[in-house]
């Protein structure tokens, strides 16, 4: 049985099964909004210079000094309430673990990611392990014990944003990748610079574990600020996240012909940034046309120079769909497109799918326990991207909280989510947990 | 009265004050086309690895380890030859005189570039310099004095490959720049080097003249391969050169928003890269319907990650023409084509020229002693670019001689002319000199 045809099915059962409310512990649950409040902005201080910053966004690539200083600070934290354990593993990430009444069980996981995109806010990722931060102090702090055992994970180079590809982690512990494979990731600006090396280089390579076999986990519950208008238009503050669109990642070289800017015929040149900006526009076209969304988001041309023809173009560009079927046909009509733009132009085309997330939906029984958990203060809404739960979500059941946004807007200096948000999206995560741990009685 | 319409008068001058023939020196002159061959080879190894050199290319970038080698040696060559002088000046050119009879006169100039662009051929800059060099070793070894002194030069960053402006240290010579400035070229790949920090760690920062005020020369030859079809279309192995086409640099600055590349709505993106594609697109419809050339020869775009949309795009294009209202006219139609795209995507907009180079022709009473030694051998033709020879135009006397290029091609490892076209460009350089010291008298 496939898994989206098990998760309708799902759907129904789940409806049945659960009444509306949140269990007992999950009602008695409160959290600190002053607390998690004043953190996300505290750990905001490690953030690179620059424009981002300077507009009270956010700047910390995986392996920086400021990604080190952050996780440095989570270490500080999580060890203060006297953790079972504290790991890191073999690609970063550190995993928390708090025990519970039954420590046979395997831990319910909650995770994001304390690392940024170079132009990122201050919510994306750190609004998540921040808020499951929030969710263990405040549990213990009201002496509420779960059944299970809980694990915080913060995971690292979830936005492939200095490294490709993203997931970093995340993807080694859903058994799509290795160590190996994410230590090598490349460097989006060409420097050649990988993972391995600039996690080496702040000291987080470890010996925890890596992957859901060395250490399964129940369940994995993440907050994320919802970067999309559902909930805003909806004047919800939360929002229980049924499923992700589809995204496809393409890498396009395109190589042409050495030769004078200024003195070769036009007739017969081979130029590869003319077939790239072509492609550009096409791409723009492709997204209006199909309904979904496209968008070129690295370029490197070469040779460098003044007056070359630029012989050499890499293209990096991503489709997303809701419908697998769609994604396909964009997939389709992109290629096509590429291969006519490479013969008119005299071009060698190189197109590879580099990242490929079919569109999916979580797990009904760990959906269910965030929408008891937001009663009628939330909404289903889905995600338009990948996220570490997308990775964790092909292991164990997994489910997301989302915080609303403003403007749909993130990956930006002026993404926002209001405190009082913050503060409801984390009560929400602490009672889905507890709802989910009910579930393991 | 303009120069244009000097020159126009001129070229009547010409064809009634010159007989045909070279002069009476100038036909007993013979030059070693073996060893101007050998040497141009020889001088090849000095050159970045990389694909070009691979190819049988030249990778010889400003300022470079294989820029120092090549001046080295050539400075070994020169100094074996006993000049009256031999000088760098502050933007790293290498003046060499040979005394001739009257040293009163200021010296006949004979110069190019040894310096390449990233992805050069063994021709382009290098043919003028060595092939400058065979011409003063012959006329040495057949005794043939000169009136006037005459002087080698090895001018740097004619490209501008690897920092802009091109035509770095004869701009500064035309009095079109300083060699303030000239140090302050920034390079291309965006890493903030500078000029005048490359030319300082190969040590050729010198104290030699800068400027034709302060070292006046009597005019300026210089060979170059054609980089178009002209003679080979017409079988004919040289050429004299008349003039060049225009040539219009611009650097635009898109600016757009910062964003989520998966989850923000296509409506309302400020996507920069997707107006940098737009306009390359215009771009290259605009060469079409102008009749022009047009070429974008550099971009660059951030934030550097796998998933932002791009919200600043740095473009550098240029646009050709023989004539000046035509370029004129490209101008406003590409200014007007990306305010348009500026518009239509949200984008804030800069555009700034940053090199104008309005077409014209060289001083025909130069260009005649070219002619006159060409003979039957040679045919008239137009540059389509910029050389050294462009800047010294303004300020003295300056006629250049072509060599039979391969399908027009350079800038490229394919780029070629054959033993014998380059020991026959040498000739017609040497010949030429011989013909302008003749009218001295």
């Amino acid at each position: 049985m496939s898994r989206n045809l098990r998760n309708k099915l799902w759907h129904g059962f789940a409806a049945r099964r659960y009444s509306n409310l949140s269990s007992p512990k999950a009602r008695q649950f409160t959290i600190n909004g002053d607390r998690l409040w004043q953190d996300i902005h505290y750990t905001a201080q490690w953030s690179a210079p620059g424009s981002t910053s300077d507009a009270g966004g956010l700047c910390r690539l995986s392996g920086s000094k400021e990604d080190k200083l952050a996780r440095d600070w989570f270490a500080e934290q999580v060890h203060s309430l006297k953790p079972k354990s504290y790991t890191v593993n073999g690609t970063g990430s550190q995993f928390v673990t708090f025990g519970g009444e039954d420590n046979s069980l395997p831990p319910i996981a909650m995770g994001s990611h304390l690392d940024s995109v170079a132009t990122g806010g201050r919510f994306d990722g750190a609004l998540g392990v921040i808020g499951a931060l929030e969710v263990v102090r405040s549990l213990k702090e009201q002496d509420i014990r779960t059944r299970a055992p809980f694990t915080l994970i913060n995971w690292t180079n979830e936005e492939g944003a200095r490294f490709f590809p993203p997931l970093g982690s995340s993807c080694v512990y859903a058994g799509q990748s290795t160590v190996t494979a994410a230590h090598e990731s490349k460097a989006n600006n060409g420097s050649g610079e990988t993972l391995g090396e600039a996690l080496q280089s702040i000291g987080y390579v470890g010996e925890g574990p890596n992957t859901f076999a060395d250490f399964p986990i129940s369940a994995h519950f993440e907050i994320h600020v919802e970067q999309h208008t559902t909930l805003e238009e909806a004047g919800k503050p939360v929002g229980w996240v049924e499923g992700w669109q589809g995204i496809d990642v393409f890498e396009v070289v395109l190589r042409g012909e050495d030769g004078h800017a200024n003195t070769y015929p036009m007739f017969g040149r081979k130029d590869s940034l003319v077939g790239a900006g072509k492609l550009i526009t096409e791409l723009d076209k492709l997204a209006y046309s199909s309904g979904g969304y496209t968008t070129a988001t690295n370029i490197q041309s070469g040779p460098v120079g003044s007056c070359n023809i630029q012989s050499w173009t890499k293209l990096v560009f991503c489709n997303m769909h809701h419908e697998l079927d769609c994604l396909t046909t964009m997939e389709k009509a992109i290629r096509a497109r590429a291969q006519d733009i490479a013969a008119r132009h005299g071009l060698e085309l190189q197109i590879s799918r580099i990242m490929h997330l079919e569109p999916g939906n979580f797990w009904p029984e760990a959906v269910a326990c965030v929408e008891r958990a937001c009663g009628d203060r939330g909404i289903g809404a889905k995600t338009l991207t990948a996220h570490d739960s997308t990775m964790t979500t092909l292991v164990c059941p997994t489910a997301m909280v989302f915080a609303r946004g403003k403007d749909g807007i993130s990956h930006c200096a002026k993404e926002w989510t209001s405190k009082e948000d913050c503060a409801e999206s984390a009560l929400v995560l602490g009672r889905a947990v507890l709802n989910f741990d009910e579930t393991l009685k």
